[in-house]
């Protein structure tokens, strides 16, 4: 691969992980990859220790020295990189010819979209993030965090489980197979939820959310109130349907799916799938960056 | 003092102090004291040198001898008393005549109704809880904590306005001086509020509650709001006026005057002022248990 002019490093990153590709100018594939968490905002030394031992795996799998990075190109995709304070540094701290760090946000929307289309993404995994383009223009809702925001994610819907099975348990709300379950889950009283819920984090809320949505499909009360909750939520987030750009929405995410097939109809039927992965993203948005 | 035959030791303890009362059989009082945290189930080792700093300490201002412990009474209303399995230790750690442990919930009824009286408190400081006696049956609601619990409570009310601060930031929710005023705080945009949430106890919440009150006594639109939703989730917990027991409704805590103020007038006309003070409801108690 030594003999390859310019090559292209794509990197999609986050607190959970980070994903590469090392491909030609064209967009043929030579080598992926997969590396350590990179939030530019959470922890920058890490972040950027993950980022180096990433591109240099990919590097040394397709048989390219890093000599070459001089001559190549990087877009390199980060949560938290609107934020970070040391873009440059990381930037400088890779020599490549040039090198462009972009945000989660950026890559979603275009892979959901590609880089032109308008419309709109709703992405809902642990989290929940809304990103709006019409004709040119980007604006975001949410992204926030579950303890303030992140509405109808993973981890909201984890957290209302429990607070539906302690009024359960208090018997100010209704009774149902899921509470019950939640409660047993919990040695059958709500005392034991107090410290889990002090100490959890976002992805420990989110992992009961798979209960809800199995007790949803089996029409249980208390789940089908949950998520008729959120999906009114849901629709005040995104607006009326009629007024999404393009008439193009996309639900993305884990939850994507499950959400896609609760929203009334008028949404449904301007819902398209996703263009393609993050790292296709990347490299749509590489290629208008750097005029490739 | 030494020569009074038998006194009384009063204790009323939570997570954030404890109060204490030594009195005569017949409730006159010889001295008051205050000492720190005593929640049994948080941490017992500080909970019970607290505790016995405190006894000591007014025992010695009263000038009557720990060695009459023996022949006193005490009656200790704990914060997490229900719950831990260290009750007997701590009984046997002061060697009383007779001990008897409650819990801050059990005070708490006295305090407002007496030992008698049927009734209902909701309590509404932090956190929340709701107790019903009703012929002698004790019924109680809500102090989870106010992550899955304690709705409208300060802590509660804290993070509403939060949130309702960034969906006023992010466009899908009303805008008033109140969101202003909080953003603000937080350096105009909802980044600084994130780790906050993330830091924050139920106190720190509690803290920005004031501010909510202030608005909604300006009839600010957001305020009023979140007042609403809490005043329609107190009437959901409390249940219809109608069958309060004994007609006896009494709002404790911090917020509690507030909360009465907002009640439909049907709760409001069955409001009443609480019997005593917490060291007055376990001095009630005491003679009740002890058969003094």
């Amino acid at each position: 691969m030594n003999n390859i002019q310019s090559c292209l490093l794509l990197i999609d990153g986050g607190g959970s992980g980070a994903r590469a590709r090392l491909c030609t100018i064209d967009g043929e594939v030579l080598v992926t990859g997969n590396g350590g968490p990179a939030n530019l905002s959470t922890d920058f030394a890490a972040a950027s220790a993950n980022l180096h031992a990433l591109a240099q795996s990919v590097y040394q799998q397709a048989g390219r020295p890093t000599s070459c990075w001089s001559q190549d190109y990087a877009y390199v995709a980060l949560a938290g990189a609107g934020a970070s304070t040391k873009r440059q540094n990381l930037i400088n701290s890779f020599g490549f010819k040039k090198m462009q760090l972009a945000t989660d946000v950026d890559v979603t929307l275009a892979a959901a979209l590609g880089t032109e289309q308008d419309g709109l993404v709703a992405m809902l995994g642990t989290g929940s993030f809304f990103v709006w383009r019409n004709q040119g223009r980007v604006r975001r809702v949410g992204g926030w965090g579950f303890i303030l925001g992140d509405e109808c994610g993973g981890a909201w819907l984890g957290r209302e489980v429990l607070r539906a099975t302690i009024r359960a348990y208090d018997d100010v709300g209704p009774r149902s197979e899921l509470t019950a379950q939640m409660l047993d889950r919990f040695e059958g009283t709500p005392k034991a939820m107090v410290p889990f819920a002090r100490d959890a984090h976002a992805a420990d809320f989110a992992k009961l959310a798979p209960l809800l949505v199995a007790a949803y499909e089996k029409q249980d009360e208390v789940a089908v109130e949950i998520f008729d909750r959120a999906v009114d939520m849901l629709c005040e987030s995104i607006g009326a349907a009629a007024d999404v750009p393009g008439q193009h929405l996309c639900f993305l995410g884990g939850l994507g799916p499950t959400y896609q097939k609760l929203m009334p109809a008028a949404y449904q039927a301007i819902c398209h799938t996703a263009k393609g992965t993050a790292l296709d993203g990347a490299y749509w948005l590489a290629q208008k960056e750097f005029a490739l």
